[in-house]
């Protein structure tokens, strides 16, 4: 597979550009570090006053590095930068690291700065990373280009950062519990080598078992998802985005550049990539450390193991929360159990050794339990007693896990016992967390995994047109006469091409004509107004609902219409259950289908979901499962009150297909889309369409918050 | 003020009951415990064998033992355990902790063996702790009787549990990470000394600044709320509660033997009496923590101090979270850090000293953050890196934050550091967290902590009936016909008496009745069934709206009334926003009312909050704010759409008032309770009201979840 950071990992030589004997200084601890980390190739630390560092001996210029040098480490000021990197296209090298600030970040001229890099690089067919980046560390090869002042443990995840500093940070806190990394790249201002690059890198590495990425921005659009995609079909990919908030996208901006990504979007990528979202640094690790340990649950039945009730009961609770059951064992379970714990002991779920237990009883309980039918995950819990050896425990977990298809995760609940338990049984492949709370949400993870792989290989849900000229002439002929929205006739009869289910409906100039309209599409009819720039029909007071009879028709007509405007008349639907299914383009992106609840207050609602099209069966599904309008739907229909939804999931598929098929259409709103007792049938009783104008593709200004 | 647990904080003498001499038993452990602890008054070992342990000497019976023995601590099994107890009150002890396990939590014969203790207890005048508790700990007496594996450093954190192994790892977490207990308090199976004894002692002891509970049983009803309500209105009370969900609970009733308490009652008094709920063992912690040692902020402004862009980031978005927003730092302010910060430094908010910076820039920085009016609350951020010490970056940053009137958190990211770090700002008093998000979550428990202390402050919501006599005449003459529900007549001359705004409404038996009826109400009207057992009336198709004409009466009637039933004839109320206002009575804490979403789906949604009676002004507005239909109901009211809500607050007081004074009232359901638009008032259509019969009172019935 391409790794698009091979010039950088297979580099036979690497100079150090700014190179300092000063051990103060962040440029000599790269160069420590870059020696003690055991790199195989050659080093040439570059320095205009030349002398040794460390030993080597320092070249004046980069001009007078010998062979082989293929990576630079630029450690001078954002000043000097454009002239350094100009100087490594000179000199043949082919992939840098750029460490200083001062770049996007802040604007103006560090932003010309930051285009005059990507000019160099363009011009020398050179890659680089940063500005504003810490570097690279391989663990294996072995290969470390940072100032980070320790070098991790080899292991089995695959860190990509935005920030040097969360790089730092979680290998600090790795080198604390023993988690160790496979390769660590900091991206910083991703100027050129960016998100997508780096995530291809760790798909290709085989050391590298889990994905953990801190985002600040994504650039790429389509390309980033196309390569989160591929790792996520190969891999697990963590998230944990900064910039969700009004108050992060501002941190954001000041010290990556990186634009605001509205978290409706973001929802949205990292449902059609296939990444589990987390949303702090104790999460990203936890998820990682689980993801990197350990298999997923066959099913959702979860068993504890422990010393003590109270914190056993708190992580029953989370387990819960995490989609769990306490399993129920079984009477075979339990007499095998109790032929291997303590006599006091209670074999029900949790099962509880009470005080004093030994490592044998921790060790051989598990075994018990790993053998059970009925168990499809085990946390085992341990808090530290005065009689009994917590590291003891931890090795008797550990031996005992060893192999296991089924997940087991440990905690040894309390201070620095704990964190050196922590080491051994992370030694053995069991992810340690501190509380039980902890590891109930990485349990939860793991269930997460097994469901993204699920939806990943579902088909995608395609879309097609019922009569596909009719529905290319009504959008024509609307650009033709320069329109920047379809009228509601014009948008019923684009939808009823698609299939989409409009209620018969015309325009009438006249009381009579509308009389006319109303006995051909039989009664009870609605009437609404249209005129021009109308866009909240029923909110501006538009629309007169359930007219039964031609008087009606003709009173509502004079009391709605002025001169000059048209009445629409519409066979009225059935009241029910009000959905919003809407699409709108994305400028990064592309087209996105939004599912949620409709009406007259669709905008006071927050009851709303986000899917980039294309989108598979199961993440439609998914859409209905996660509103509470969308569970409304499927409680209703099981019980018999409401239409089935598939009904509803074939209207989703067809708005995405027309945001596909029609790179005109801008926006499509159906709100409200109510959908009847059955027998009633699903109703699109208002269709709007916005055309795309020229120039950019406009903001959302759709009916809907995200 | 009265400490309940004075008995055992002043006992001269102390027996341990079951003392062994072997260094791997319990009993060993307190005994060498509660030598070790420096407890100044007698200690006396008892078991039959006799002879010396840890240089004292062992006495083989209670009777033996010499003046004074205040307290007894009772290490024998669960079967010796009623002889030990009643050997106690022979011997003229007043308080005893029993340890072993074996009682109400395995059911039958343990419930029985606690009943007995309670016996004894009553008959000698003996308080005790336990059975199932490991025991008391004071820091400042000292006192250990626990056989926890070390003795806490003194500190604010005053711990009350029904778990031991709780105590046992928070205390080991304490211990690693530099916090310090004032008293702990393992109430076990509480068959005697309670949560609320609990609480009012650590209310009395000056040393406890805040307390931290883990609950599983809430036992006491009103006396458990005044006593939580009075530690509330001295300092903050911080609970982490097991049981939420049925796994919990089925792990607490295996635990401590004690019954569910259903979520929306544990919210409900939760609230009642002040305290602040979290979820999770660290948040326990961290809350406990935060609160201890620093104030609530003034307002929301939150301000970074970092050295390191990406974690100052998330820490954005956490605050965002917790409530804050990042302040806007005036010029004055960035010009007075322009002079004491490296010149690369972005004055910003997130404030972020760059890679490099001194302790001394963190001092500095930090002082002219505290001075800056715009500046509510510091959270101060350091990553470690190879040039800076963390150590001296954590005493720079406790010596800058001494003494500030607004709160300052501390954050140390990284490993074995960071823990070394946290000890140092703990002594300083300002509260270590190991990520940004963590400490946002802290600071947002001080926000809470400053919104609750406002709310017990506010007055208690005080409700009146219009018409006494007519409202107790109504109840009366129901009880007297042996009815267990008013009829929908009753219920609305009731709800009028209490000044409840039911439309005018009027019962039936011919069409004829029902046009006069209509005439006199006024059109348009609803026709409603009425016979004996329709509870749902409109889900039941009981129930044709909008008649505007006496043929359409006469028609309605015609189609839904049989032989033998009534109609109900009601004025219609607008169309508006559907609510609903509950009550019941909950057999442990008395009346509750519930606020929610309303209408004929009212079962499905989970959008309702609950609060005991009597509640105050602010939590009754706080009941629309923290559901989503009442955040509608404000929003709409502010945009001119939607009645006022206090309209709504009073229809809450009023049903609470109704609780308070008809306890014959097993509960109301104002179902929906329709908000129309500004000038068309608030209407209850349709009003239930439950009877209590003879017996206990029933499990609720209402029309909602919790």
């Amino acid at each position: 597979m391409d790794d698009p950071l091979a010039p950088f990992w297979n580099a036979r030589g690497i100079a150090l550009v700014g190179a300092s004997a000063q051990p103060v200084k962040l440029s000599y601890g790269v160069l420590h570090n870059l020696v003690r980390s055991g790199y195989p190739g050659r080093i040439y630390p570059v320095n205009p006053r030349g002398g040794e560092i460390l030993g080597l001996p320092v070249y004046r210029s980069l001009a007078e590095v010998p062979d082989p040098v293929d990576l630079a480490i630029l450690m001078v000021p954002a000043e000097q930068s454009v002239a350094a990197l100009e100087a490594c296209g000179r000199r043949g090298i082919r992939a840098a690291v750029l460490v200083a600030s001062g770049f996007a970040e802040r604007g103006g001229e560090g932003r010309e700065r930051e285009e005059a890099l990507r000019a160099i690089a363009r011009r020398y067919g050179l890659r680089f990373i940063g500005p504003n980046a810490v570097g690279l560390i391989d663990t294996r090869i072995p290969l470390n280009t940072t100032f980070i002042h320790r070098m991790p443990e080899p292991g089995p995840v695959g860190l990509v950062s935005h920030s040097g500093a969360v790089c730092g940070g979680l290998l600090d806190w790795g080198a604390a519990v023993g988690i160790g990394f496979s390769r660590v790249i900091s991206l910083g201002n991703q100027a050129d080598i960016d998100l997508a690059d780096a995530l291809l890198s760790l798909m290709a590495d085989p050391f590298t078992q889990v994905v953990a990425a801190y985002v600040e921005g994504i650039c790429g659009g389509r390309r980033f998802l196309e390569a989160a995609r591929r790792v996520s079909e190969r891999k697990p990919l963590v998230i944990l985005r900064a910039g969700r908030t009004p108050e992060g996208a501002r941190a954001v901006a000041s010290h990556t550049g990186a634009l605001a990504l509205p978290e409706r979007i973001f929802r949205a990528v990292a449902h059609a990539v296939g990444a589990i979202v987390v949303d702090s640094l104790e999460a990203l690790m936890d998820a990682a450390l689980v993801l990197a340990m350990q298999p997923p649950p066959p099913g959702p039945r979860a068993v504890i193991l422990t010393n003590a009730g109270g914190p056993a009961a708190i992580g029953a609770d989370h387990l819960a929360r995490s989609g769990f059951q306490l399993a129920s064992l079984s009477m075979d379970t339990q007499e095998a159990l109790r032929k291997v714990v303590p006599p006091q002991a209670f074999t029900g779920n949790p099962v509880d050794l009470m005080g004093g237990p030994q490592p044998s009883h921790y060790a051989q309980a598990l075994e018990v339990l790993l053998r059970a039918p009925e168990v499809d995950a085990v946390m085992a819990l341990f808090v530290p007693q005065a009689v009994t050896s917590a590291r003891e425990v931890a090795e008797a977990i550990g031996h005992a896990a060893s192999g296991s298809p089924r997940p087991v995760v440990g905690v040894i609940f309390g201070g620095t016992e704990a964190l050196a338990a922590a080491r051994v049984l992370h030694r053995a492949g069991v992810p340690h967390f501190l509380t039980p709370c902890r590891a109930a949400f990485a349990l939860g993870v793991l269930r997460e995994w097994a469901e993204i792989r699920r939806r990943l290989q579902a088909p995608i849900a395609s879309a097609q047109p019922i009569d596909r000229g009719c529905a290319t002439a009504v959008l024509q002929e609307a650009i033709a006469w320069g329109k920047d929205r379809l009228d509601p006739q014009a948008g019923a009869k684009l939808a009823a091409a698609w299939g989409l289910p409009v209620p018969p409906s015309g325009l009438a100039a006249t009381p009579e004509e509308a009389i006319a309209l109303a006995e051909r599409i039989g009664y009870p009819v609605a009437l609404k107004r249209v005129a021009p720039g109308l866009v909240h029909k029923s909110a501006a007071g538009g629309v007169i609902l359930n007219l039964r009879k031609p008087d009606e028709v003709r009173d509502a007509f004079s009391r709605l219409i002025r001169p000059g405007e048209y009445a629409l008349i519409q066979r009225m639907a059935p009241s029910g259950l009000e959905l919003i299914i809407g699409a709108y383009r994305d400028p990064l992106f592309g087209p996105v289908v939004m599912f949620g609840a409709g009406g007259v207050e669709a905008e006071l609602r927050e009851d709303v979901t986000f899917r980039l099209v294309p989108f598979s069966e199961a993440e439609a599904e998914a859409m209905l499962e996660e509103t509470a309008i969308g569970r409304r739907l499927l409680q209703g229909s099981r019980e018999g009150r409401l239409e089935r939804p598939e009904r509803v999931l074939e209207i989703l598929r067809q708005v995405g297909g027309m945001m596909q098929e029609h790179p005109e259409i801008a926006e499509i709103d159906l709100n409200p889309l109510i959908v009847g007792r059955p027998g009633e049938g699903v109703h699109a009783v208002d269709v709007r369409v916005i055309l795309v104008r020229e120039g950019p593709v406009p903001e959302a200004v759709l009916s809907f918050r995200g």
